[in-house]
């Protein structure tokens, strides 16, 4: 019985120290090792295969709206990294530099990629010449580095995986609706794989992406009441172009600067899923992300027959399109039951020779614990339909957190005095001066998260300067 | 009529010069761009994507043999790239090193993983203890960097993709058939799918894999006689483990050390491709590899009902799960012909006014140039068959090249004059000697390839020392 390994060791409870526990969760969940360098992680297999299922969804997403997958150089020469002002002020200092290659010093340094904007601009100058050769629409699977100063596992890393989209366009418009079309992707794929409520909008211009003229964002909040920045889409208009001399002969003859949009999401949205459905038992996942979506426990797994028909569940479940796994080591159900909570499993199916007898098995949900004897006749059918329903419950759930933790305010102190009991979102209006937002900041710590498309109006003012709002804007302290 | 873009250019003729051809390929099929750092390259879309399509066959075939997919950190530190002694030897000298994170001076100097060997031994150590961690079949696709003097797109970069394979076992023997299995799923990669015969073996000692006990490779033959190493999986024995300190308690309850392997393939095997297919009009991709399988052209596009005949059958085609394109750009249909005739396509269908009436269209294949009258209403079954006969025809073609270009000789002298006319592999007997191996390079310029699991009895004697024979071994200049 597993005497070798140590029983599965409590995790420290969320209302006890959040950030303990989802580091707890994050090591004991088996997602993560640490490596010796601060920063670096391994992905171990189970974390790597929620990233795996992400890059799945989306993946199809950028091939059925036509983009096209391209592999970029790992290094950045200064002087490229250096041709956009505003982008190089703001990597330059956060980048880790190749200085020798074996043992010769380099004439230039190069930056190990924060994001590859510069590199992707200078092969588009080596390209597009044509409108003919236009819209491109690239995207990069990678990792990047930035040489962070505090580092937490998917949160802020000095090395994460993302996927980067850089497009080119002949129009503005083409290259605008191209940044809503990604941002809308995005959001797709948080509510409807991975459960967790958006909010869409720009961020603030404090906010954008150094370079971009415009940056969209989806938001989401986590169980604390943080709010995490998930993913975001950039309109750059065609600073970057004209930065880097891309030119093309248009449909007049005449030569024109093209428009570019870049987009990202990483493995930041594997912290959020954590934050947004764990509990103090371990990881929750979302069915349609989750590895394995129903473990099969056998019951009392010494008596004949038992992990014979187990197996066939799992079997049983495969044919139907469920990743069912069964678990035939020889631990004690009860230490089962601990590790596959602890993991995040959906659903855990137990079966033993009672059950047998009677022609069921026992399905229990991971998210609420719910029991529900099942007809072996008719499992297919009734796991797949539980699977929607815990998926649709812990986006209810999470949604459900979002409200209760959403306030308004019509001035600082209303605003500061509602995220002190709970941390949460407000919603407060805002002239659009930056001034304003600095001056929030300073006095409720609530930073701007975005200005979102939907719009709500809680008063006329700016609570700061009393002039006229232009905007609603959700505030909150954040990831 | 694409007044604006430029004619494809000719490319420069194999015979002439094949490492222009090569290169001219690698261009003008637009598989890559260079980059501002010598040696780093961007892979283009449809360099991508044949990589991709070599990434989907394996990766399921990993997962079919139960590998699971990890993600390891992109820097190792010195000090742990210095714990195998023969490893560090191996690479140290190759290896970019990261000395400033920001602008700050790192205490220990990282270098960019040329491969992955000390980070999976690292973290094998924080989670192996028992037998029961055992076995652990991981494997990570990523890209690694190696700085070579000489650079070649492909063939040696100083970035390329790969996959690294790190497996730990109990025994011994599990661990050598660990090995072997692997090395066979690259072989069926490289004749199923590339079309690209290989001969199977372990390499002379000298050959190794630094801080390997065994290295197996595939070796192909190139069109110009060159060899190709193709893929290697490597039996580490305990050395590594050793050396980092892995042990697990066994099921006699005493403390081992396990048994390791490591194996890979990398993007060397789209140059492999290139220049086992390509001919003096571009690339020649086998069908079971290439992105676009058949190319749809209209002929005499302006006439009603052509432009919608063609579209209907890339959908017909589409629908046979075929990957179908058509070209329905303004480019006269001879530029068309060129384009998919450099970039490799397998079939082309052209289909004009005539055609329609006749219910037919014409279906030309790239790597013979038959051409095929096709009755609409048997396309796809027809399609499907022809692709079949280019996938073998390919390897046939390929097998009877390198049938032609090996050679059996008996003396060092009978070697050199084989291979002066033509390149290609030579058949020898060896006496297993390392000084007799490095005698055969000085004398003949021919360095061993591979100990062929085929053995042949060319002779009794080593043709250097003249004591008796251990093996066949093939001998070639390589690549």
């Amino acid at each position: 019985m597993a005497k070798e390994k140590k029983l599965v060791e409590a995790i420290t409870p969320m209302e006890q120290d959040f950030a303990q526990w989802f580091t707890d969760v994050v090591l004991k969940a088996e997602l993560i090792d640490y490596s010796s360098v601060k920063g670096l992680t391994v992905l171990r297999p189970y974390g790597f295969a929620i990233w795996e299922n992400i890059q799945a969804w989306l993946d199809a997403e950028f091939k059925r709206t036509g983009h096209e997958n391209v592999s970029m150089p790992l290094l950045i020469p200064e002087s490229l990294l250096q041709k956009e002002k505003d982008h190089v002020e703001g990597f330059a200092p956060e980048v880790a530099w190749v200085t020798y290659g074996g043992s010769e010093k380099l004439q230039e340094r190069l930056c190990v990629r924060p994001t590859s904007e510069t590199l992707f601009c200078e092969h588009y100058s080596h390209i597009v010449h044509s409108y003919r050769d236009l819209p491109k629409l690239y995207n990069q699977w990678c990792s990047v580095m930035r040489w962070e100063k505090t580092t937490r596992p998917f949160l802020r890393g000095r090395e994460f995986h993302w996927q980067e989209g850089h497009t080119l366009h002949e129009t503005e418009q083409e290259a605008r609706e191209e940044t809503i079309q990604m941002l809308n992707i995005y959001a797709r794929l948080a509510e409807e794989v991975l459960a967790m409520p958006v909010i869409k909008g720009p961020k603030t211009e404090s906010e954008r992406f150094a370079g971009a003229e415009d940056t969209y964002a989806i938001e989401c909040m986590m169980h604390d009441g943080k709010g995490l920045q998930a993913g975001t889409s950039h309109f750059f208009g065609d600073g970057f172009a004209r930065a880097f001399d891309i030119q093309y002969t248009g449909r007049d003859n005449q030569l024109h600067v093209p428009y570019q949009t870049s987009w990202g999401v990483s493995t930041r949205l594997i912290g959020g899923l954590i934050m947004t459905h764990g509990d103090d038992s371990g990881l929750v996942l979302p069915p349609r992300i989750a590895p394995v979506q129903v473990i099969v426990i056998p019951i009392a797994s010494h008596k004949p027959g038992v992990n014979e028909k187990a197996a066939e569940l799992v079997d049983t479940l495969k044919a139907a399109g469920v990743r069912a796994k069964g678990d035939f080591t020889d631990n004690s159900a009860g230490w089962k039951f601990s590790e596959y909570e602890m993991k995040g499993v959906p659903l855990r199916i137990e079966i033993g020779p009672r059950d047998i007898e009677n022609g069921v098995c026992v399905a229990v949900r991971r998210d609420n614990r719910e029991k529900e004897t099942i007809s072996l006749d008719a499992l297919a059918g009734r796991i797949g339909a539980l699977l929607d329903e815990v998926q649709q419950g812990l986006y209810e759930k999470a949604l459900a957190n979002r409200l209760a933790h959403t306030y308004t305010a019509t001035t600082l102190e209303e605003a500061r005095e509602k995220v002190s009991a709970h941390a949460g979102l407000v919603k407060m209006m805002w002239c659009g001066d930056a001034a304003c937002e600095e001056k929030v900041k300073e006095v409720t710590g609530l930073g701007s998260r975005c200005i979102p498309f939907e719009q709500e109006h809680i008063s006329d003012v700016c609570p700061v300067c009393g002039r006229p709002a232009k905007h609603m804007v959700y505030w909150g302290f954040a990831y």
